[in-house]
């Protein structure tokens, strides 16, 4: 509760280390994982945010099949620039920047697409860190 | 004065989270404001630095004019392997490298433009962290 | 032994700090000094990994005159989503992304090339941090 800010500011950089690691290798499952049961996950503007852990995998594998399909591209989330804000009711707001470097076999140029900006609400459950709600704009959709 | 390092660490991830995100929102008073009275601020290799918190709200409005306009491209300073070197005066050196994504409206790609490579010194006053300099080196400027 | 997880988390990102500015500086005994005496450095997948400070000094030098030769491009290695992982035996295990931003002479647009995740063994000898094992792999490279 009474947490140390230091700490919990490391505890949060661990938690989307492990969790983009899950996502770019497309482990679904272990991704939603990091969300609360109920996790709200908003991963593009405009259209309705998947709700619950399936209801995340669901919309991650469909959009991974619509948009990438056999697509061998190796995608790599990187979140930077994280300013954490403990809330008054023991949840804690987060926001950053992220990017993703989008390699394609034998092409050593990564891309960077798209650039974002996130903000999540993170909850502690019998002590785990987890996501209750993400909300990402890409800046090419402001 | 005999702050643990890593809260110090910790404490300038956050400072400069929440200095990039006045910057890259236009919000040139509120990132004036994160410098002390007498900040300098060399944003242009070469070029003569900007002096005290108004200096340097002039000196981004007038860059940001000539070189953008009315260009709305979204641009999102990334800071990134940061070194912290505490003095033996109670000032704070850091290091650092920064790029800029500039991502255009409806183009998903964003180009880093450009690298960099920071120097600051950060001081405490009434228990505020504030960059009292900052020396800015853009490599394809080296 | 029993450090916090917090101060070796940002111990170690002091370190990857320290590590890449002399790097980029192409400082490679300093880098290579980063590194255990029997340090094990595998730069490149598939081929044969450095050994030693000497060997890693002879690999770089050796990759920088055939790969980059005169060429005057400033390199920048971007770490980034560190995974800290203490193991029983007092190593650390990290895994992390790795960027290279390469910018030329002239051109503000830099490019990165490649993009990677990165695993290491770290150890402390003498109440140094220092790497025993890095193992690179290029996202283009799969």
């Amino acid at each position: 509760m009474n947490q140390p800010f230091t700490d919990l500011y490391v505890e949060i950089q661990q938690f989307y280390a492990t969790q983009v690691q899950y996502l770019d290798a497309l482990r679904f499952e272990e991704f939603a994982d990091t969300f609360t049961e109920d996790g709200v996950f908003g991963h593009v503007r405009g259209a309705p945010a998947a709700h619950g852990r399936a209801g995340i995998v669901a919309a991650l594998s469909e959009y991974q099949e619509r948009r990438y399909g056999d697509d061998p591209t190796q995608r790599r989330h990187w979140f930077n620039m994280l300013k954490v804000m403990p809330q008054d009711d023991g949840s804690i707001v987060t926001s950053y920047y992220a990017v993703v470097l989008a390699t394609k076999p034998g092409d050593p140029v990564a891309l960077p697409t798209p650039s974002c900006s996130v903000q999540d609400v993170l909850v502690r459950q019998d002590g785990r860190l987890l996501a209750q709600e993400r909300e990402v704009s890409a800046d090419h959709t402001l």
